[in-house]
Protein backbone atom coordinates (compact mmCIF):
# COMPACT_ATOMS: atom_id res chain seq x y z
CA UNK A 1 0.00 0.00 0.00
CA UNK A 2 1.60 3.30 -1.52
CA UNK A 3 0.07 6.42 0.69
CA UNK A 4 1.25 9.52 -1.60
CA UNK A 5 1.86 11.41 1.10
CA UNK A 6 4.15 9.37 3.39
CA UNK A 7 7.97 8.89 1.63
CA UNK A 8 8.72 5.55 0.14
CA UNK A 9 11.25 4.51 2.23
CA UNK A 10 9.12 4.38 5.06
CA UNK A 11 6.46 2.28 2.59
CA UNK A 12 9.37 -0.13 2.00
CA UNK A 13 9.29 -1.63 5.67
CA UNK A 14 7.58 -4.11 6.41
CA UNK A 15 5.55 -3.07 9.37
CA UNK A 16 3.47 -6.11 11.66
CA UNK A 17 0.33 -6.09 12.23
CA UNK A 18 -0.29 -3.44 14.74
CA UNK A 19 2.21 -1.27 12.61
CA UNK A 20 5.92 -1.86 14.28
CA UNK A 21 8.48 -3.15 13.26
CA UNK A 22 11.35 -4.45 16.33
CA UNK A 23 14.06 -1.84 16.49
CA UNK A 24 17.67 -2.64 17.98
CA UNK A 25 20.11 0.30 19.49
CA UNK A 26 23.85 -0.52 19.45
CA UNK A 27 26.11 1.84 21.10
CA UNK A 28 28.86 3.28 18.59
CA UNK A 29 32.16 2.26 20.17
CA UNK A 30 31.64 -0.31 22.13
CA UNK A 31 29.71 -2.32 19.75
CA UNK A 32 27.33 -3.37 22.63
CA UNK A 33 23.46 -4.22 21.98
CA UNK A 34 21.77 -1.79 24.30
CA UNK A 35 18.01 -2.23 23.75
CA UNK A 36 15.21 -3.42 22.05
CA UNK A 37 12.47 -1.74 21.57
CA UNK A 38 9.98 -1.10 18.62
CA UNK A 39 8.64 1.79 16.56
CA UNK A 40 5.78 2.68 14.18
CA UNK A 41 5.57 4.90 10.94
CA UNK A 42 5.56 8.35 13.44
CA UNK A 43 8.62 7.34 15.67
CA UNK A 44 10.38 6.35 13.24
CA UNK A 45 9.72 9.76 11.21
CA UNK A 46 10.72 11.57 14.63
CA UNK A 47 13.71 9.56 14.64
CA UNK A 48 14.61 10.54 11.68
CA UNK A 49 13.38 14.07 11.66
CA UNK A 50 15.00 14.50 15.82
CA UNK A 51 18.50 12.72 15.12
CA UNK A 52 17.16 10.95 18.59
CA UNK A 53 15.70 7.87 19.13
CA UNK A 54 11.62 7.76 19.39
CA UNK A 55 10.20 4.73 20.04
CA UNK A 56 5.91 3.34 20.34
CA UNK A 57 5.46 2.55 23.79
CA UNK A 58 3.41 -0.48 23.82
CA UNK A 59 2.92 -0.80 27.27
CA UNK A 60 1.82 3.26 27.47
CA UNK A 61 0.43 3.47 24.03
CA UNK A 62 2.01 7.04 22.69
CA UNK A 63 5.39 8.01 21.16
CA UNK A 64 8.10 7.67 23.86
CA UNK A 65 10.93 10.23 23.20
CA UNK A 66 13.57 8.01 24.69
CA UNK A 67 15.51 10.05 27.45
CA UNK A 68 12.58 12.69 28.04
CA UNK A 69 11.94 11.45 31.69
CA UNK A 70 15.98 10.47 32.42
CA UNK A 71 17.83 12.74 30.19
CA UNK A 72 19.21 9.48 28.94
CA UNK A 73 18.66 9.88 25.53
CA UNK A 74 19.70 7.96 22.22
CA UNK A 75 21.73 9.93 19.57
CA UNK A 76 21.58 8.59 16.47
CA UNK A 77 24.55 7.84 13.95
CA UNK A 78 23.12 5.29 11.14
CA UNK A 79 19.65 3.64 10.79
CA UNK A 80 20.08 0.56 8.80
CA UNK A 81 17.50 -2.05 7.69
CA UNK A 82 17.57 -5.92 7.10
CA UNK A 83 17.66 -8.49 4.55
CA UNK A 84 13.67 -8.39 5.04
CA UNK A 85 12.80 -5.39 5.74
CA UNK A 86 11.03 -6.34 9.11
CA UNK A 87 13.74 -4.97 11.76
CA UNK A 88 16.08 -2.17 12.17
CA UNK A 89 19.09 -1.26 13.35
CA UNK A 90 20.59 1.69 15.47
CA UNK A 91 23.83 2.98 15.71
CA UNK A 92 23.52 5.17 18.08
CA UNK A 93 25.54 7.53 21.30
CA UNK A 94 23.73 6.52 24.64
CA UNK A 95 23.87 10.20 26.79
CA UNK A 96 24.46 9.34 30.57
CA UNK A 97 25.84 5.96 29.73
CA UNK A 98 22.58 4.43 31.24
CA UNK A 99 19.67 2.89 28.66
CA UNK A 100 17.94 0.66 31.06
CA UNK A 101 15.27 2.19 33.21
CA UNK A 102 16.65 -0.05 35.80
CA UNK A 103 19.56 2.39 36.03
CA UNK A 104 22.45 0.03 34.08
CA UNK A 105 24.23 0.58 31.27
CA UNK A 106 22.40 -1.67 28.75
CA UNK A 107 19.36 -3.84 29.34
CA UNK A 108 20.56 -7.25 28.83
CA UNK A 109 21.98 -7.95 32.05
CA UNK A 110 20.40 -11.43 32.60
CA UNK A 111 22.81 -14.09 31.52
CA UNK A 112 21.36 -17.69 31.16
CA UNK A 113 23.80 -20.12 33.32
CA UNK A 114 22.95 -23.34 34.47
CA UNK A 115 19.91 -23.40 34.12
CA UNK A 116 18.89 -19.81 35.47
CA UNK A 117 19.01 -16.18 35.05
CA UNK A 118 21.70 -14.41 36.59
CA UNK A 119 21.89 -10.75 36.94
CA UNK A 120 25.50 -9.95 35.45
CA UNK A 121 25.83 -6.22 35.32
CA UNK A 122 25.70 -3.90 38.23
CA UNK A 123 23.38 -0.59 38.79
CA UNK A 124 24.72 2.18 37.70
CA UNK A 125 22.88 4.93 38.90
CA UNK A 126 19.48 4.45 41.37
CA UNK A 127 16.15 4.76 39.50
CA UNK A 128 15.10 6.59 42.23
CA UNK A 129 17.12 9.37 41.39
CA UNK A 130 16.97 8.94 37.40
CA UNK A 131 13.21 9.35 37.32
CA UNK A 132 13.19 12.27 40.13
CA UNK A 133 14.26 15.11 37.87
CA UNK A 134 10.87 16.94 37.40
CA UNK B 1 1.39 -20.16 33.82
CA UNK B 2 4.19 -22.34 34.87
CA UNK B 3 3.75 -26.02 33.82
CA UNK B 4 5.72 -28.42 36.34
CA UNK B 5 7.46 -30.32 32.96
CA UNK B 6 9.28 -26.94 31.90
CA UNK B 7 12.07 -25.67 33.43
CA UNK B 8 11.64 -21.96 35.72
CA UNK B 9 14.08 -20.40 33.82
CA UNK B 10 11.60 -21.01 30.03
CA UNK B 11 8.55 -19.75 31.96
CA UNK B 12 10.18 -16.49 33.29
CA UNK B 13 10.34 -15.36 29.55
CA UNK B 14 7.60 -13.37 28.48
CA UNK B 15 6.46 -15.16 25.34
CA UNK B 16 4.11 -13.20 22.76
CA UNK B 17 0.69 -13.43 22.08
CA UNK B 18 2.25 -16.08 19.43
CA UNK B 19 4.62 -17.67 22.20
CA UNK B 20 7.65 -16.32 20.23
CA UNK B 21 10.14 -13.67 21.62
CA UNK B 22 12.57 -11.47 18.92
CA UNK B 23 16.22 -12.54 19.17
CA UNK B 24 19.04 -10.61 18.06
CA UNK B 25 22.11 -12.58 17.48
CA UNK B 26 25.59 -10.39 17.84
CA UNK B 27 29.02 -11.52 16.44
CA UNK B 28 31.91 -12.24 19.03
CA UNK B 29 34.82 -10.02 18.72
CA UNK B 30 33.14 -8.02 15.93
CA UNK B 31 30.41 -6.72 17.78
CA UNK B 32 28.85 -6.46 14.84
CA UNK B 33 24.14 -7.11 15.06
CA UNK B 34 24.13 -10.52 12.75
CA UNK B 35 20.26 -11.09 12.85
CA UNK B 36 17.23 -10.24 14.28
CA UNK B 37 14.79 -13.59 14.12
CA UNK B 38 12.39 -15.48 16.58
CA UNK B 39 12.45 -18.35 19.07
CA UNK B 40 9.34 -20.15 20.76
CA UNK B 41 9.92 -22.57 23.57
CA UNK B 42 11.53 -25.26 21.04
CA UNK B 43 13.54 -23.24 19.33
CA UNK B 44 15.50 -22.07 23.00
CA UNK B 45 15.39 -25.18 24.11
CA UNK B 46 17.10 -26.98 21.15
CA UNK B 47 19.59 -23.80 21.14
CA UNK B 48 20.15 -24.50 24.58
CA UNK B 49 20.89 -28.29 24.23
CA UNK B 50 22.75 -27.96 20.97
CA UNK B 51 24.74 -25.47 21.48
CA UNK B 52 23.81 -23.30 18.31
CA UNK B 53 20.96 -21.19 17.23
CA UNK B 54 17.69 -22.84 16.59
CA UNK B 55 15.20 -20.21 15.48
CA UNK B 56 11.35 -20.47 14.78
CA UNK B 57 10.74 -19.60 10.66
CA UNK B 58 7.94 -17.66 11.01
CA UNK B 59 7.55 -18.13 7.41
CA UNK B 60 7.75 -21.33 7.25
CA UNK B 61 6.28 -22.45 10.31
CA UNK B 62 8.93 -24.46 11.39
CA UNK B 63 12.00 -24.89 13.67
CA UNK B 64 14.95 -23.47 11.94
CA UNK B 65 18.26 -25.06 12.41
CA UNK B 66 20.45 -21.92 11.39
CA UNK B 67 22.51 -23.02 8.83
CA UNK B 68 20.93 -26.33 8.19
CA UNK B 69 21.04 -25.77 4.59
CA UNK B 70 23.56 -23.35 4.49
CA UNK B 71 26.31 -24.42 7.13
CA UNK B 72 26.28 -21.18 8.19
CA UNK B 73 25.78 -21.89 11.59
CA UNK B 74 25.47 -20.08 14.83
CA UNK B 75 27.68 -21.44 17.84
CA UNK B 76 26.46 -19.88 21.34
CA UNK B 77 28.83 -18.35 23.39
CA UNK B 78 26.14 -17.15 25.70
CA UNK B 79 22.46 -16.28 26.03
CA UNK B 80 20.77 -13.35 27.59
CA UNK B 81 17.37 -11.74 28.35
CA UNK B 82 16.53 -8.09 28.77
CA UNK B 83 15.34 -6.03 31.78
CA UNK B 84 11.53 -6.57 31.05
CA UNK B 85 12.25 -9.98 29.78
CA UNK B 86 10.49 -9.97 26.20
CA UNK B 87 14.26 -10.26 24.16
CA UNK B 88 17.09 -12.24 23.62
CA UNK B 89 20.40 -11.26 23.24
CA UNK B 90 23.00 -14.17 21.31
CA UNK B 91 26.77 -13.73 21.77
CA UNK B 92 27.95 -16.09 18.67
CA UNK B 93 30.34 -16.93 16.83
CA UNK B 94 29.16 -17.02 12.69
CA UNK B 95 30.47 -19.61 10.38
CA UNK B 96 31.65 -19.39 7.01
CA UNK B 97 31.11 -15.29 8.45
CA UNK B 98 27.80 -15.16 6.39
CA UNK B 99 25.08 -15.31 8.51
CA UNK B 100 22.21 -13.61 5.61
CA UNK B 101 20.49 -15.44 3.32
CA UNK B 102 21.63 -12.63 0.70
CA UNK B 103 25.10 -14.22 0.96
CA UNK B 104 26.17 -10.95 3.36
CA UNK B 105 27.90 -11.08 6.59
CA UNK B 106 25.23 -9.70 8.39
CA UNK B 107 21.50 -9.03 7.35
CA UNK B 108 21.33 -5.69 7.99
CA UNK B 109 22.73 -4.28 4.75
CA UNK B 110 20.39 -1.75 3.92
CA UNK B 111 21.79 2.10 5.20
CA UNK B 112 18.99 5.52 5.45
CA UNK B 113 20.75 8.13 3.23
CA UNK B 114 19.17 11.53 2.44
CA UNK B 115 15.30 9.74 2.48
CA UNK B 116 16.38 6.03 1.06
CA UNK B 117 17.90 2.77 1.42
CA UNK B 118 20.85 2.81 0.04
CA UNK B 119 22.91 -1.39 0.22
CA UNK B 120 26.11 -0.51 1.83
CA UNK B 121 27.22 -4.15 1.98
CA UNK B 122 28.92 -6.30 -0.65
CA UNK B 123 27.79 -10.16 -1.50
CA UNK B 124 30.23 -12.26 -0.08
CA UNK B 125 29.10 -15.36 -1.69
CA UNK B 126 26.26 -15.76 -4.22
CA UNK B 127 23.02 -17.39 -2.58
CA UNK B 128 22.77 -19.83 -5.41
CA UNK B 129 26.43 -21.49 -4.70
CA UNK B 130 25.06 -21.23 -0.69
CA UNK B 131 22.33 -23.39 -1.25
CA UNK B 132 23.63 -25.44 -3.80
CA UNK B 133 24.78 -28.03 -1.13
CA UNK B 134 22.22 -30.28 -1.12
Amino acid sequence: MNDPNTPGWLDEIQWDDQGLVPVIAREQGSGQVLTLAWMNRAALTATVAEGRAVYWSRSRGRLWRKGEESGHLQKIHEIRLDCDKDAILLEVTQEGGIACHTGRHHCFFHKLENGAWRVVDPVLKDPREIYSRK
